[in-house]
């Protein structure tokens, strides 16, 4: 498979807005868009450093993914998503090559990438996402 | 401050040499160098994907910070290292703005780069490290 970049880091945060504040105020980086992920029960706000997103990810419901990480963990690092090429043909080489996928197919991620997640027991504990962005095929 | 990319992504794996076959097998990406950073109790891999390192740690002291970050919170993401354009001006302006430092100098990390870190307890749980490649200068 091909990974091009580190697409973004998701970082599991209690409160967007305050650290918005931290990341704009202190770290200089601006937030460039705020969306809400209503599968994955989460806001989002999304920084750009070099060829990398910033998503930091606010839990709306405590028995969602972000709510039960933090409940776990804490707040901090959640997840590592690449850049694929070739998503589909990516999941199926992971999975022969013995990787547990959560997804099977890509699915519409934020900004309307195509996603899948591998499973952090297949992968040293990292939750680790494949990102692709399909440009639409003129009709 | 400016930041200009990611430099490089830690994450705490119980076994280097096995996490480099998942990333190397599976993922596809190369590793070009093992370090071992004796004041940090790491042994380290470097892979490069785009811009940014990724930085495999595996302790070799349990009481170590990676060997008790992993008994606390189990293999994975574990630190996130900015690349910044002065960084002794960076952490006097991350201090002046309430931040802790773990590091208030810079000091010499893995590949030869100026580095200090931020304590999670500020940075909204991420272990944060700057760091600055310093070009020699000719005598």
């Amino acid at each position: 498979m091909e990974l091009t970049h580190i697409e973004h880091i998701g970082i599991a945060v209690k409160d967007l807005d305050k650290a918005i504040g931290y990341y704009e105020k202190v770290l200089g980086v601006s937030c460039y868009a705020i969306e809400e992920v209503k599968d994955q029960k989460v806001r989002t706000a999304f920084f750009k450093v070099g060829q990398t997103k910033i998503e930091l990810l606010e839990s709306m419901d405590p028995e969602g993914p972000v709510g039960k990480f933090i409940t776990k963990k804490g707040e901090g690092l959640h997840h590592l998503a690449f850049a694929v090429k070739g998503i589909e043909q990516a999941l199926t080489e992971a999975e022969d090559k013995g990787v547990r996928l959560i997804d099977h197919k890509p699915r519409k991620g934020a900004e309307g990438l195509d996603i899948a997640f591998l499973h952090p027991k297949s992968t040293f504990g990292v939750l680790t996402e494949f990102c692709e962005l399909k440009t639409l095929k003129k009709e």
